[in-house]
């Protein structure tokens, strides 16, 4: 079982910068960290990240037929990008969407996601530890899909 | 550590009818498994459900000082209540908020939550795992918070 | 054949108050007469008045399994309950939605109706007579599926 | 007492297409049934169907002095037409709108209606027999209104 | 100079109904008062009428080259019809829109007004009389036009 | 019978500025061809000019007792003035609004009259001319409710 | 004369939690004050609170016929509660709205209150003392209105 | 194969007016090579305009069983008309919608198209070479169709 | 102690005419009354009254070192001037806002207030009496504040 | 004559994938089809695809002095790109927008186009075939332009 | 060359209250400054402060023929007169608007500016600096100008 | 000091194409007078364009550390990219954002800016100068905040 994460603008600096506000833990740190898990759950993760939407885009679209399930972090990209949001239906695959912040705590032009309507499901506001949880829950999605 | 559980509208018949749709685990299942989880983790989870928007309000009034973190479920009352985001906010606990189905893939007045603002997070979609994920998150929350 | 009536919001005080804007007949009254109208066609009426949408919510959710058909007067709940609607959709059943003015020429927050998606058909602006038409054509409805 | 019936654009064709859908009851076919239900009443009915907006007013305009009561299915122009709800509420008339389908479980769109606002009500969903409904409605309105 | 006035729907029903708040002049005593206005000043004037929106259309296309400045009370269709505003505009003539009430004491929907755009000017309120005001204010516009 | 003319903000440059777009009449000049219509018609006017929405509003909260009709061109002030409403509608005296331009022709901000609701009707588009119109709507509209 | 006051959602924790913002005052002690008050006026004063819209509503509808006056204070369903305002209005008896903190100053969504247009007057931001404000208003009033 | 072509209000004037903007070519010549073009295609085309839009509902509804494609200029008719849109949906043949101009370019109410939604496609902006590109997509859908 | 109080446009008229809605107090007699009410409490309150705003914001600006307290009842520009809320906001001051109606039983636009957010609270539909119950709430204010 | 034709995000695809919905023809595919086309015109077309909004920017830039008109199908980005919008525009070539499906059927976000008010037509929905006709149609406009 | 300075209601406070947000300096202190520099630049300014809306719009009316350029700080009018925004449309001047803050992170409805579609440029958020920039700026403007 | 300037899609094109327009002026023209600008101020620039949101993005991200302040030209990307937004603001710097045209005298869609609400100020409308008055302003501000 083969795992697809993706990671949208800005996030290649975290950690990097403003510990205060995101913690000191970097992209590549929560991506070992995930990995681990993967690991402990038998399956693969992939890892991917982009500032560039186009870029995404492509990434998203080459999932079809080399991964199992995609996570998706489009971060700014969530709120704006209809590229991205035709790029993970066309895949046909199940996407978690992840936010690190919640973002109903934010600017009402955060508040809608154009990602969201073509995923399983969402996960918002629970820091570095959305991706575990997206992970667990797809693994478990991906199962029960097959064992029926 | 002690947790409260509220569930909303209609989730009593959860299981007892449209198992094509919702699964056939009732209610009383998922508080269950919901229990065992608690128990493995070392916490305690106490479980309400009620129809009635007010009663919510007064339960949830009554956390504050027995319990250390809740998880919401307010189900049709999400998008029009404020009186839960009001008692949500007055408890100045910890809140995770937790929807069965993706409220993004359904009609649009559900895709606004009147709680989300006061909630540290939501995890959408996920199905009766999705409890268990705000569980584990809620859980390690609170430890992180107690070790600073 | 068996039909619920649900009444909402400040109708069990029909005909105590401003006789001369609702008329001189009691909800009490109405529903005697309903059940005289159900007797005529064969079929047996259950009513239930509450101020409480919550109650109303789970009487809706009790029908179930114990009622052919729903006639539903939410009142003020009309324009704000996403429960009661989710309480209607859940059952399955058929259900006419009955207003004792007509709807369109009050404010305009009164245009909206909440619950008429997820119903058969509206009847508004017909005084205390619109429940007996809405029994009419429920017990038609019902006759012509059942035939089919 | 003399009651006019106004049905607007498309409904000719009725019965004639789609019978899964609309029955195959042609307008022909209802209109028999009307006049068979007001002669049991003891009233009479008189039908008129156009296509346009323009003939729809002018034959409500000539129900002044000639009519005693009106039913009203101006079809898609329930959305649009001023010009019919002026006509309309020029008359002076009792008139009752009816829809066969549910116009709440339609496009947006057909959610407002321009003329319910100056009709007693409106019935909405209940297919052919709601024609019917509402002649028992509009005859019971004019007899109480006659006895005061 | 031939001036060439256009009356929409309802409008052929003035002074004959609802005295009490039209008035008991009727359309044809209002359009021979502006013709014994027109004569005074010297022009022709041609009134038309009709409750249908296209029949207005292809009286107004008709103009071009037989009249040289129009007067427009598009009634209920001032509100909503393109097809008026479109004809207007593509006679390239002058044209004053008249209203018998002020629209903006009226309904929101009757605020707006789609043929104003292309027309030289409104009146609006000012009652039967608004029509030879604007036969004057539209003579004197050509009249100030053709001396240039 | 006194009539009492108001102009709003920007209108005391008429005529000395861009004379190709608004004539080279002076508002002294509509002020002098405004009396001397008045007097033909056996009326007296007054006029006032300001740019200061409290001094409009002023003046015309002197109007009542002194005058028997009002006209007003509020230029800007029509479109965000709620305090010159206020005034006109406190005098209880017959208004009618004029505007030099076509206001349906312009931005959108301004096809929205504030004060219009108040008066008994509107006169747009019409240039220095549409003064003179309105005066004789005027009188003739106090005529008739004196002669009633 | 007897005067009901109507307190709504979470306001049964006040004084209890949050000292800081809200004050050490309970509702008992904002109910004992409110009552001393209203024994110097001369008048008797009757307090209810819940948090369940439709037990507010069914003590509202009590109140036709055993109260002079009302003061409510309806916290959350202020802004959501149809059923509320629909209570209010049938009692047919003044009432004051009263809210503790300044509602313009909070979510947008406060703004707005769907019970101040069935009341006579609204105090708002003006902490406890705002009760006996009301009291003494509605107090005044009532004795104005017995006197004429 | 035989397809209907119906254009809406004041296309009957094309060519006639204005030929600096809509050039010389009347509507007759548009239908003539249109009709040359068909018959380069093997297939029949026969016309029809109306300023009237129920004409245009009556005709478009007997295009059923006597026509196999349909292409619609509805012109102004195309913003307004849940008729029309009601009219092409009964026939269920495909229909190609054709605007001689950009709508996109022109007033924001003409961005929107009640018909396009009910349509296969359609045509803006490239003038009366359109119609004729609309027939040679249509024959060849239907081709395609036919040969599945 | 020193109270500032401010009158917006129109204010001056109160009481001299249409005595049948707003009473025959004039401004002068709530003055009064104020000033004897503010002698019993130990205050001293000096008012200002314009029709201009921004003579009322000269007003305010020079409040600053000069007052303790603001009463505002800026009438009109309660729902149009960012002016006087800006000038509000600059004193700095507490500022209690009194509208002698209800502003929410009235036009929509009077619902919003644009000073309402930078005053301490609102006190709407209780007459001249509002004023006063202001003052009292202001002087505890400005005590309890002192005090602390 | 030299045509350029720009395909945006998750065209690339085409083809590959879903070929139930998108038919089994590649962006390859269309292009040759559309090169041998042109060829039969006597023109050139040049092909360009990217994922990324960019680089479209910069190919579109690019089209200046080198191509004689555009056809554009932006995808996702039709509806978010405002730069696009300005590329096209700066080339000042004729460009004609295709979509594969028609816009008009699909999500309400997807009725707008950014990029339609900055090209001379568009053809939607009518699949594959739409590149074809938009070259047609490019190249008489051309034609025509150069012959006057 | 003559350059008029206009600045708005509350900025004659300017650097007399409130020195910990904006800065000590008063308006007679960027008057002296914008002074100097302008002589430095070989040019003349003249500024006019009021609080009073009509004076602002007549002053600016004043500066045709008597000024080159203008710069304007409407301050809150900037947000709410159509009347200033016309007097500046009226003189025909370029005029740049200054904003001391930046108008972007205040309220929504600071962002929208009614005066700016009217001004060759804006300065927004640059403080008192922002004037010296405007000045450098138009100047710069000017003599462009002049020298084509 | 250095200073970092962004210019953003089709900025790359200035000056080569519709000289008309938009100047003579090349991007690196402008670029050149910057950096003499920067020179005479003693402070360094350094210049990036990009047609790419993401190289954008990107290039803000790598700012930190190596720049003390930001000039932003984000050109169509301002109106659109929440992504450029939240890169800003992150580096935690001041920026100024500079527009070459007035973004309030065309079209709606870009009267609103993502991005200043992260900025210092705006510059408006002023040309290829913009650039040079945003140095200035951006050199004082930074010497300023050095000196405190």
């Amino acid at each position: 079982m083969r795992i697809r994460v993706y990671n949208g603008p800005n996030l290649a600096l975290l950690g990097k910068r403003e510990p205060g506000i995101y913690g000191t833990e970097t992209l590549a740190g929560i991506e070992a960290r995930l990995a681990a898990r993967a690991a402990s759950l038998g399956v693969a993760v992939e890892c991917f990240q982009s500032d560039i939407e186009g870029e995404l885009v492509r990434a998203i679209g080459s999932a079809t037929g080399t991964a199992d399930g995609l996570i998706l972090n489009a971060a700014a990209y969530t709120h704006t990008s209809v590229a991205i949001r035709d790029a993970i239906a066309a895949t046909g695959l199940p996407c978690i969407e992840v936010h690190l912040s919640n973002i109903y705590r934010r600017e009402t032009f955060r508040h809608q996601s154009l990602t969201a309507p073509v995923c399983l499901g969402v996960i918002s506001g629970l820091g570095a530890q959305g991706y575990e949880l997206a992970l667990e829950a797809l693994v478990r999605h991906l199962r029960t899909a097959r064992s029926q």
